[in-house]
């Protein structure tokens, strides 16, 4: 496929020109040296290291895939290789303490770079990141002996790592697992039952790996109150910290599936494996949370990845491929035909593509922002506060993105035609990587039932209330903005709206039941995705406006926004019409037809 | 995956009870004899060949897929012994004319079998379609000798085939193809030339090829004017019609794909191989026309099968997946969890899938019905005013019915998450199986263009005025039916809205040039498919309303199609509101970035 060329100019106008990250950075405890040069620096390296280490093994680690053979995983041929250079260069010590011997980077500094190497690698990007999930749970739930004991390995890349939650009767309901783990004399667990969907469970880049294990205690409550988070190395540590004996956890074997070859989904046999409480028992399901919330960002981000990727690799054969006559005559007289691009049909799909994926990364930095704040924000109360938003967009981010960003992808298929369909260029793959992103770390209609149940019902509209707040400050702010005064008024219209329907659907949930609220739930997530980008895109069309009117900056980046923003606002936000539709259909064209009659 | 059942009980209902093809048939010229229980046979056969003989090869012939070397190609295990089966049945001879020693059954039951046998199957499907499509063509377009050369082994099975259309550099515009075709003494012509995406090219189950291939004569007129259709058989035909000598065409390899992986895309390298002209001299675009319009209504087919395996397989899983609590209480309290089929988000998808494949399945019944007509209708005149109403709908039955295939294919794999990812479960392949349904034989795009600019814009809005007087008529007898009048109210009023639509898209492109038709196009599509879609819906509503009321019939398929029919009005037909929108938004929003400004 076409070269792969990292946004920077997009990233570094959201950074400096629409979000302030300087001005976060300066005010965040322990961020105050990172200044523009340093955020320039780390994009420009992440950027290269995208362009020239991973890109180029995107498409043989999918066509090699991974290979099991005796419990053993070999990955794609050069996947470990990329991974010494990544922690030759330092990486895995980007985001830790110094007293681990990080250099206590800001979180969003690293998600944002995950965007650019996830859009030419997602699976080499989850090897990497699961350490850095892995550590930052033990982190916020484990013992300080726990951190002396397994940090050293994962900030200087020794460990790779793990969460093992599904089993094979469950995944969305992990109340229901089956995996025990046995109190023993000596303070350990023994840990004994069958996890599946384990990416890179087993492995061949490092010696040891830390699984992360959900499982229930002898007696432990019914349900999800009832289970806890044990950590079970592969190899068990020795006193002095190095790779021991091996420990009852084994691999069965791995899966074939559409996409994410190079990732290794593993079968994992714990018998009795020895291991240890991470946090308090039977607390299991909030330590696992602090590493799902960020898991889910992460689909948001690679979601976001893979559609700019297809916009692309689109865009580049758009402009050469000829084909046919533009209908409001020649183009390209002097050639056999005109680039496709000349064609509405294609420019409609160029141009979706383009919206989503500028305005979901809008809204994945300001993810990034706030994810900084609810893990170092100067108080509690900041941190408290912080998270309570994080929480509300991220089932938006992690729901919605992932459904568009797979929908550009598929674009990006399509304006390709067969060649699209053909491995060689590298679209399909897009597709097929995208496709578990609306999955794993909770399908949509998980996000959805978080978005509008706990996050919206049960905390009584409060967030939406204190976020749609920000959003009309902002549209106050701009009403007079004559450059952005139509986005603003339809912005405006839709907070109105989004907030009418809330209590609309929340009366129905009342009066009706909560298979109301599921009923409506899948569309007021994707609802609300669409006005919170519609946000993003008044708030960067305002921001392009003033760059041009000062004169600053490049003329074209900036028009371009413009007008992004304008094909946004006439073609994507009338989305929010079917999906108002469909929220106050109700339950009963859902829930009416007999289980047993879908087939009759 | 579930095992497939073929959806007897809905084809004999559409054949029977709502399309009426017995009736059909007695009028037919030549089909006479198709009474029911010939139909009831033909489908019996049908769907056990589908169940039986090819579901079991769908998922071995994608993991094994087709293997190139040295020019020879081999097809999956098992492919060939299933084509030796097919026309050992004798189903090569079914559409046949008698005289070729065909049943000459219309068209349409193979088409409605085809549904079936592609659901479980679509490479086979395709494998063995070829060879009809270009026994239609060389019959309404080649001579009688030609007839008396290629059908023999067309029918008995002796002969692959192949339509070789596609160049390295041009697909969908077909005026700028390179191949050549010199006139020699003895009337043949000297194919010279490269195709490429030629499914089934060359194959390893039959001795002779016939391949359809487009190619342009010296001098001749420049685009599509200047187009010829020649027939090249892999191997000469000897005077008794026994296979002789090598043509000069061969394979030069097989492409890579997203899918299909049991059909062997070609490239075709015709090295002065020889050909003899199909019809008139640069009048080959229209040949070709025989051929593709027959093949996109097989595409809707395609993507209609691929839908309703992804439902049933979807259905079987969402009954049996223990996963939460209903959100309304329990529904299987002595279990460990419900089956997820009790929550709304998944509830959402499943009808969704439903009420797309039921509703398209119609659609796809009436193009039958009228292909029927269109090839065998009593008089010129019944002939050439079909062939105009299926005109119309074929670029909906393409464009609109592989659009939403794929979208349902897509919910069947999101119904089993994790689960659906993984290859053994058979639903991913479904998604990539259908993913080249919306791109080859015109993509939607291209269908879009055809239904708004060639078959409405240029033909004055004429066909669209016909089709919704039949609409209206139905309207008219059901106004009063209680049953449905909501149903007949919301389809009146799109009707309306359809036309007034229409006459403002028309405005646009008069005042604003073809790119306003282009830019308005694929929503024009889009909306046009969930308007007639509607039309069945009401329609099948109306006709199960009836048999309930009448006590006649299984009373839960009826009461299933009311439930169905409710949930597209209700969340269905909503999707119109924002193609409206679209379609009114004008191309400046499309067409104002400047190409080079994508990435800036």
């Amino acid at each position: 496929m076409a070269q792969y060329k990292a946004p920077l100019s997009d990233i570094r106008y959201l950074m400096n020109d629409v979000i302030d990250f300087p001005a976060h950075y300066a005010a965040l405890p322990g961020a105050a040296d990172v200044d523009r040069d340093t955020i320039d620096m780390m994009l420009g390296e992440s950027a290269r290291f995208a362009e020239d280490v991973l890109h180029p093994l995107y498409r043989s680690g999918d066509e090699e895939g991974c290979h099991f053979e005796n419990g053993q995983v070999r990955l794609p041929k050069g996947y470990k290789a990329a991974r010494d250079l990544f922690v030759a260069n330092g990486w895995t010590r980007m985001a830790a303490e110094p007293r681990w011997g990080g250099q206590g980077l800001p979180g969003s500094l690293g998600m944002i770079a995950n965007e650019m190497m996830g859009a030419v690698n997602p699976p080499w990007v989850m090897l990497v990141g699961l350490p850095m999930a892995v550590m930052m749970t033990i982190d916020a739930h484990g013992s300080e002996a726990q951190r002396e004991t397994y940090f050293p390995g994962l900030v200087d890349g020794r460990y790779g790592a793990t969460m093992c939650l599904t089993e094979p009767h469950c995944g969305t309901d992990l109340g229901i697992i089956k995996t025990k783990a046995e109190p023993q004399a000596d303070g350990s667990y023994r840990v004994t039952g069958t996890k599946i969907f384990i990416s890179f469970g087993e492995q061949d880049v490092t010696d040891n790996i830390i699984h992360l294990v959900l499982a229930k205690l002898p007696g432990a409550p019914e349900g999800t109150a009832g289970i806890s988070l044990f950590v079970v190395p592969k190899r068990l540590l020795n006193a002095d910290g190095s790779d021991g004996a091996n420990n009852a956890v084994s691999c069965g074997s791995i899966e074939h599936k559409m996409g994410y070859m190079a990732s290794p989904t593993c079968v994992m046999n714990f018998d009795g494996a020895t291991g240890w409480l991470v946090g308090e028992e039977n607390g299991g399901l909030k330590a696992m949370f602090t590493l799902m919330n960020n898991a889910r960002i992460g689909s948001g981000v690679q979601a976001l990845g893979l559609a700019d990727a297809s916009l692309q690799g689109a865009v580049a054969y758009a402009n050469e491929r000829l084909q046919m006559r533009s209908l409001s005559g020649a183009k390209n007289p002097d050639g056999p035909a005109d680039p496709i691009i000349v064609h509405p049909g294609v420019r409609q799909m160029l141009m979706t593509q383009k919206a989503i994926t500028e305005g979901c990364r809008a809204l994945i930095h300001e993810g990034a922002r706030l994810a900084d704040l609810a893990t170092r924000g100067a108080t509690p109360e900041i941190r408290k506060q912080v998270n309570n938003a994080l929480g509300f967009l991220t089932p938006v981010i992690k729901g919605f993105i992932t459904e568009v960003g797979y929908e550009a992808t598929n674009h990006g298929v399509q304006v390709m035609g067969g060649h699209g369909y053909m491995r060689e260029h590298g679209m399909e793959q897009l597709v097929r990587d995208c496709r578990i992103a609306t999955i794993y770390e909770g399908t949509t209609q998980v996000q959805a039932l978080d978005l509008l149940g706990r996050k919206t019902l049960m905390a009584q509209g409060k967030p939406l209330a204190q976020y749609v707040e920000g959003l009309r400050a902002f549209c106050a702010a701009n009403a007079n903005n004559e450059a952005v005064k139509p986005f603003v008024a339809a912005l405006s219209a839709k907070l109105d709206e989004w907030q009418d329907l809330t209590q609309k659907v929340i009366m129905k949930t009342m009066t009706g039941g909560f298979d109301e609220a599921g009923a409506a739930s899948v569309d007021y997530l994707m609802y609300s995705g669409y006005v919170i980008v519609s946000y993003w895109w008044a708030r960067m069309a305002a921001v392009s406006a003033a760059k041009l009117a000062a004169g600053e900056g490049d003329a074209r980046f900036h028009r371009a926004k413009l007008h992004t923003a304008t094909f946004w606002f006439e073609r994507m936000l009338p989305r929010t019409l079917v999906h108002r539709e469909n929220m106050l259909a109700g339950a009963a064209s859902l829930m009416s037809l007999p289980a047993g009659d879908f087939r009759v």
